[in-house]
């Protein structure tokens, strides 16, 4: 569809302008200014509003026909009676597409709030104009330094290859702040809110094209049409893999979506269905979300269910061992020569074999590389699942592997670790061997064994 | 059992005697010293060390027979072989307890391991001398600011009603600093490692009536004797709520068990029947054994299954009602006069019922505490659930809740909330809230939902 041609430009703009923009921090037009200027965007910003002179000291304008040159991206934030003049000004301008901001549309009690979002949708329609919202918080491109969001501090996230689409901006929110603490990698952040004429099927394929995105990450509450997602998502198979996390659920849960974001959540099961069918790997934490997100971000495809633990204190090696055996994986026995390198390194005073209590080697950071790597050449193993917490005496050991995950090629198999550790301790070099060379890093061992779980999943369904 | 009634002199010690205390970093008895002065023990602490003046700027002794006047707690790092001659000293010397932090007992592969730990045992047994471990970590009794491990770090841990008795020194490790994010308080955090005469059932009657513990929470790999802890536990019943997870359910983390801490962790089915008639309530993650515990500590009790779902945005009050309704919890109605008084503070934009989508109001901190206040004294809802995540315009919300709290009464019913916000924003707030006044702060909607069920659980059962 041709307004869809419109999204590489749309994301990536050469400028931008914002009606509603506001010099009142109560308005979230001023938030948005906030976010393009304090984020470093680098193309033209261009405040709208008739009532100020300068706006983040840019010269503001009266209306969108008297900002001079060329605009690719609107960010309209003007209260819901004023949005149909506002776009049809945004089209004659010749923008490319437009961030509704406003709510009052299809997801409020009053009917007309659905008329006034239909009005808009055939408006759009007529002049092949994408608008992504209304209802929205906006979104982030990170590649771009673009923060078209009312939310500065999304400019904090991390850059990596994960686009998460989100029909809810709260929960783009709180995994967003999660994601700055757990260093998750972004290439964008898009909330969908009330859909006008981008839904989840309408910008998947541009996300597929996109060459900064690597993964995709969806949240889903409610859609019109669950079966063009399929059919979208089937085309993709093999391409990128789709995350997704359905929420909505239950009773509560279907009623809150209506009035959300205009759309029932539906029938559980029938998403279920239509995520197997398009070969989306479907989750069902928010954690979660992030971390298999991460996973596929950044690591190797898992080839087979064989994995190997390898833990610095027995209890978490346990925990591990407990989520990969009722998830699918397998704790496989090493080759000979893996279990004679392990023997060497490791004295018979704890388990040698798979799971791997490397307690003994506590005081050797040496000693815990190279059984690391022993395990990781060993061609029984798939993927390993390495953990570590400090105790005073292994202060060493982070700084040792990272030192060696700097020193090497990267990784042909995943390795999802879980290093815990008092503040301050360990936190650089945690920092510096998370998310390259294969390896990614999580917060707890259930974590870590889940997220290896899941990998598993996606390379069954050739995500 | 004679032995036991000197725990609460070896918990609350006014001497402490460190056999192997160390100058050199790379040994554990450096940081066992290290624990204690750094973590602001206030009796007396003897370093004992027959090549060593001074330790840690104290005098140190030859033997324990050496060390001037009375001790009552023994922490030995010496090599496995020369601890029956220590624990003897130690005996000779008046001791009530001893930590054995040495390993090399009953969990290494060779059997004279066993043996020597059973010797020990009936040595221990004859003097009525209790010893924890051996192969732990030690143990930290905040109130008294005894740090008797060898990691220092744990004596950043938050002060709290939380006994954490954990049968791995690395389950401490891991979830102790996940709490020191988290704020989760502890009373004390104890190694119970092999077990030679504390095990799970020994130390529970003393955590029973310790006045600084609230909820024990429990982490077990596996018992010789599972049914001892039921019959300990159903005595127990109704005075404070234990809360345990069990690790090593599937087949390898069984054989991993014994090598861990010298016994089989055995049946799963086993421990779960044990659990249910000990009224034990039974979690199955790191995160959420902490969460519990937590909630378990500072709420008042839940006395229903009905609860309401506060969400500032929308999509996370569903993610919390999908799991609340999942996990026996009901989204209950308001009473007329609460939806009326809801009906003022909200505009008709937004789903106004339970849950209630506060999005409207965002701007309007006085409006949420208003929606919050209204629904905390309704007599048909039991527990509440609030969320709200940061998005620029809310930024005076977290401060506005504080304030609130603080200039009231503790609750009769628990709020448990969850607040995401960018590093730096809302800190404070949240943490001068959290643990006080009814309230407490999960970091997702997920885990807030899934604690407010477990507490309702720990209602049923009694705990």
């Amino acid at each position: 569809m041709e307004y869809l041609a419109k999204l590489p430009r749309v994301f990536c703009p050469e400028s931008v302008v914002v009606v509603g923009a506001s010099t009142n921090p109560d308005k979230l037009g001023y938030h948005v200014m906030k976010s393009l200027v304090k984020g470093g965007y680098p193309g033209r910003i261009f405040p709208v509003n008739p009532r100020a002179a300068k706006i983040w000291d840019l010269p503001a304008f009266a209306s969108v026909d008297e900002v001079p040159g060329k605009v690719d991206l609107a960010i309209v934030v003007v209260p819901a009676q004023a949005v149909l003049g506002v776009v049809e000004e945004c089209h004659r301008k010749g923008v490319q597409g437009v961030i509704l901001i406003t709510a009052g549309f299809r997801e409020i009690e009053d009917p007309a709030g659905s008329t006034l979002q239909e009005q808009l949708r055939q408006m759009a329609s007529g002049w092949s104009l994408p608008i992504i919202g209304p209802n929205t918080f906006g979104f982030v491109n990170l590649k771009v330094s673009l923060n078209a969001s009312f939310t500065s501090e999304f400019s904090l996230l991390p850059q990596g290859g994960i686009a998460l689409v989100s029909q809810s901006g709260g929960f783009c929110h709180l995994s967003g702040f999660r994601a700055i603490e757990e260093n998750v990698g972004f290439s964008k952040v898009v909330g969908l809110g009330n859909r006008c004429n981008i839904d989840f099927p309408d910008i998947l394929p541009y996300l597929a094209d996109d060459p900064d995105t690597r993964v995709i990450a969806l949240y889903i509450e409610g859609m019109d049409e669950p079966r063009r997602l399929v059919e979208v998502a089937k085309q993709m198979m093999g391409r990128k893999p789709i995350v997704a996390y359905k929420a909505g659920r239950g009773q509560s849960g279907n009623s809150a979506s209506k009035f959300h974001t205009g759309s029932l959540a539906g029938r559980y099961e029938i998403y279920r269905g239509a995520f197997r069918q398009g070969g989306i790997l479907e989750v069902g934490q928010t954690e979660e979300l992030l971390d298999v997100a991460k996973a596929l971000d950044c690591l190797p495809k898992l080839r087979g269910n064989r994995v190997a633990v390898l833990s610095s204190q027995a209890g978490p090696g346990m925990i591990a061992c407990d989520v990969c055996e009722s998830n699918g994986l397998q704790l496989v026995g090493f080759s000979p020569a893996t279990q004679q390198r392990i023997n060497e390194l490791l004295p018979p005073l704890a388990i040698r074999t798979n799971p791997v209590d490397m307690g003994p080697a506590w005081y050797n950071p040496g000693a815990i590389v190279g059984i690391m790597e022993a395990v990781l050449d060993d061609p029984n193993v798939d993927g390993v699942i390495f953990l570590a917490m400090y105790a005073s005496a292994n202060i060493a050991l982070a700084g040792k592997m990272r030192e060696y995950f700097e020193g090497r090629e990267p990784l042909s198999k995943p390795l999802v670790a879980c290093f815990s550790a008092p503040p301050e301790i360990w936190w650089e070099d945690i920092r510096a061997m998370d998310r390259k060379k294969g390896v990614v890093v999580l917060p707890t061992p259930e974590r870590a064994a889940k997220t290896m779980a899941a990998l598993w999943r996606a390379s069954l369904s050739g995500g």
